[in-house]
């Protein structure tokens, strides 16, 4: 069986099966979406690109967008990045306060909230016109002119987002924000806020499949190996407190956000989107995780 | 540059840095070994087999047993073994009770020393003659029969086995241990007291690199799926908290011992064993780690 | 009214609650008494003894006797008993190791699990004698030769001690026990085996409420100094998790053990024993807390 | 030796002490004061009042504040208030999140800063003018019109106040805060903004000492049960991860503060109010401790 086939078979296959995950309904915004939605899109490094189901509708990426904050501040700082962040998973909830408690403010990972506020304090040092320079950033990776923030859910986050306004405060009161709280927090809403499609994500993210490189052109986003080191990552800290069982259940490096996209990459061959909003216990995409599971399996591709 | 020049190359520039590793030195065996000793032997699955430095001098492999003790492990239970410990990433110092206390027994995964303690258990209640059979199982992978305990470091570790002792305890009295504690814990003490060299190392751990198969005679040490899960906990598990940092370093899923040993596997490739007795901070060797991270470089063979 | 009155009258009240409380059933011998047992007893410096119900009979007093051991290490030692552990609440359940590990094996205060042990291990290293030299110190206190250890109970906790066996093992590897754990496990079930009723324990107590000595002959059994402390150590930190709660409700130093047992001091003035084996949430007896707050409610007598 | 021999003999001995405490320099505005401030008052319910040293210099009482506005909000919602705090020993750093988030938003206790920011959002939701109202019920306990906040103290905290925006923030994620987090953080840093000496202090604290009545008219501030559960959670918490220490040295219910401040209470005898600027560890005034250590020992009027 080729991609196409092993795609529309687990897709039918885990299309059917009862979902008893839940929308995540703490932004109102964020719950104005049909639970059932479900789509899937694979880009490959050899120009495969093949979707299945609402690959073309659009949803807030929420925190797979922190693979490309890290990406352009990884580009910018080089390895001088580490001294703000770590590189280890954190065995914990996804927005625990308590590891960065023993950890003097120096957040686990990139991907975990405390970790991508950082990040968005190093941007916010930066750029110029962070806004603005970060979504120009993201629309010439894959030549989409398309791609944009979404002013209803980051408003929306707002007016709720107490517990990252506690976290970025936290991290400032252990001096490893540079920038006004507020700022950070609003330029942090924004990156989240960005609204993709499965199609969009796996040809954005296709780069990572590609050691760094884009694939129309060749020029580098990021340098091979920062591109081995952020799949690396991925893969052990890209699923909050379910990395490991992504790892091994699925076995490729992957970003999950609590829209319900994920995204996975096979180095040297493809990067794929899922999206389905009803979210596990954990966070992450119900059927998304069990998608992954499936075509991994069935395709023998993981890289272990 | 091929792999045999590959290592000269890294050998020779990694043996001469000034080491400031520490030798373990809880158990006055583990300290009884030349600390400048520095090994190293791959095994490919198409046969090439090459070693330089100390890689015929036995070392005591101590953690790295939990590697082979999990493949038994899995291997009579299958998937029911997740009903006993978990798949993430720890997150804390390696055999720290925090964590084991919020998870009501349930170690997070089984290369933590609570995590191999309850596999012990469950090998204690489905092997006949534990000790015996599992040595068995052992030699038996690559069909050398001089591989050994040592009984002066299972001794040594007996008398001074506090915090594991702890461990075992209290894992029973969160119901997650079937047998007497202090057999758990002379079993566990004999598996982590074997000792090889690094070539045996490297040929004992290929199949891992092999689906799960024996590169000699292709009969199966444990299922393909299993070996591809062997190799994502490792990947996400295998070196305490510093697992993340060799992720993104080397990009292969490993496991490393306190007796300065480390083996990584890159799966369809080779085994790579390296020894060193000096350890870093988070308690894995250091030069093994260097060297890795400089080997997995230079051959541009990392997973990700 | 007088204490007398007051006592009858809260007891016929408290006596007919409904009592949602549990029997602790950890060691089948605690489990074997009758639950709807009930007594008070109360001893005053100006020779006031009273009891009711079945204050007569004889229960394990289990954690009411670390006073007792604290009294007799705290004399020997001195304020250098501090340096093996603190005076602060532990603000966590009773035995939890959590905090532990952050202190570096000093336990909180003497009446959690881990401290008593500290101290069953001071008066291993200082008695010639243990158990036949804290048994004799006991009955010294209150002249009462028929104090004595229950050999049952011992021998009952000793087959399911998993979890002081891990935190014995625990402080050992942080090098805060001096003798063989096991040894030291002995001596600490046993000393928590002793069988009291709420006559002897509130005579026995009753140097509390003197200022550190027998009424009958002034004799001091800890000095002056060391009393206050004492009950100082009770009011912060007697009752586990719900030390605060007592000092808020009650007002009095006290101490709880799971057998059902509540002794609580009144400077200058008297002890009261109370006993019913129910136990609420946090472990201390149901009625005996309830019969306290509205005994102190009525005399209008809380140190406070 | 009566009080005021008491205390001048005690004062010169604590006076020469040699004093390694810090000030507190986390705010510009309380590290200008002069470090060898030291001054005590007593003020007692059969009205002696004594005065030595500084005793009439004013300073920031900050944390006191809080027995205040506990007092009030206990005052209005009786013992409904403790739905949304505990009333248990916090057991770690006065400012931790961790037991916070273990306890789902309900601080432990009045007095650590997250139960002094939860009372702080009662009063805000119960008062009309909550910051007029809680002068003037903090003008009319001793009927003193000239104690008042200071703008500058409460603006410079304003401006580094991170710590205290992060806990009121994370409170307000867990759902235990009403109103906006950023009015609530201004009322509670008017609130540790008060300033007075230690005169007014004593004075002003004497109700807690008199059943909770005011000693000039006998009218009550509290209820007398709420003003002995006031005192028995001072006695508990009210020196932070030094409240043990202190009820085992001082044998007194007090309540300290980062400004250097002290103030205990003996129920039914006095109130003593102490301020030396310089804090140990602990965060409590150095000589502040060691005088009331002093004290009491030589009074020989410690509650125990």
């Amino acid at each position: 069986m080729n991609f196409k086939e092993i795609i529309q078979d687990t897709y039918q296959k885990v299309k059917n099966i009862e979902d008893r995950g839940q929308l995540a309904t703490y932004i109102p915004e964020l719950a104005n979406v049909n639970s059932e939605s479900f789509g899937v899109h694979i880009s490959t490094i050899d120009k495969v690109s093949f979707g299945i189901g609402d690959c073309s509708e659009r949803f807030s990426i929420q925190s797979i967008a922190k693979v490309l904050s890290l990406s352009l501040a990884y580009g910018i700082l080089g390895e001088k990045i580490w001294d703000r962040l770590g590189v280890e998973p954190s065995g914990t909830a996804f927005n625990s306060l308590i590891q960065l408690e023993a950890d003097n403010g120096i957040p686990r990972n990139p991907f975990i909230n405390a970790g991508a506020i950082v990040i968005s304090d190093i941007l916010l040092s930066n750029l110029e016109n962070p806004k603005e320079d970060f979504l120009a950033f993201v629309r010439n990776i894959s030549n989409n002119l398309e791609i944009n923030y979404s002013t209803k859910i980051a408003a929306s986050e707002k007016t709720v987002g107490f517990r990252n306004t506690a976290l970025c405060n936290f991290i400032k009161s252990l001096d490893n924000i540079q920038n006004n709280p507020s700022d950070v927090l609003n330029f942090y809403f924004d990156l989240c806020s960005i609204e993709m499609n499965c199609k969009e994500l796996s040809e954005l993210l296709l780069f990572l499949a590609n050691n760094g490189a884009r694939t129309f052109d060749n020029s580098q986003v990021v340098t091979k190996s920062q591109s081995k080191r952020i799949n690396a990552l991925m893969q052990t800290c890209g699923f909050y407190d379910e990395s490991g069982e992504f790892a091994f259940k699925v076995g490729l490096p992957g970003k999950s956000g609590v829209g319900g996209g994920i995204i996975a990459i096979h180095p040297n061959q493809y990067a794929i989107a899922v999206w389905s909003p009803k979210l596990n216990k954990k966070g992450n995409s119900n059927k998304g995780m069990k998608f992954l599971e499936e075509f991994t399996t069935k395709s023998q591709l993981s890289i272990f």
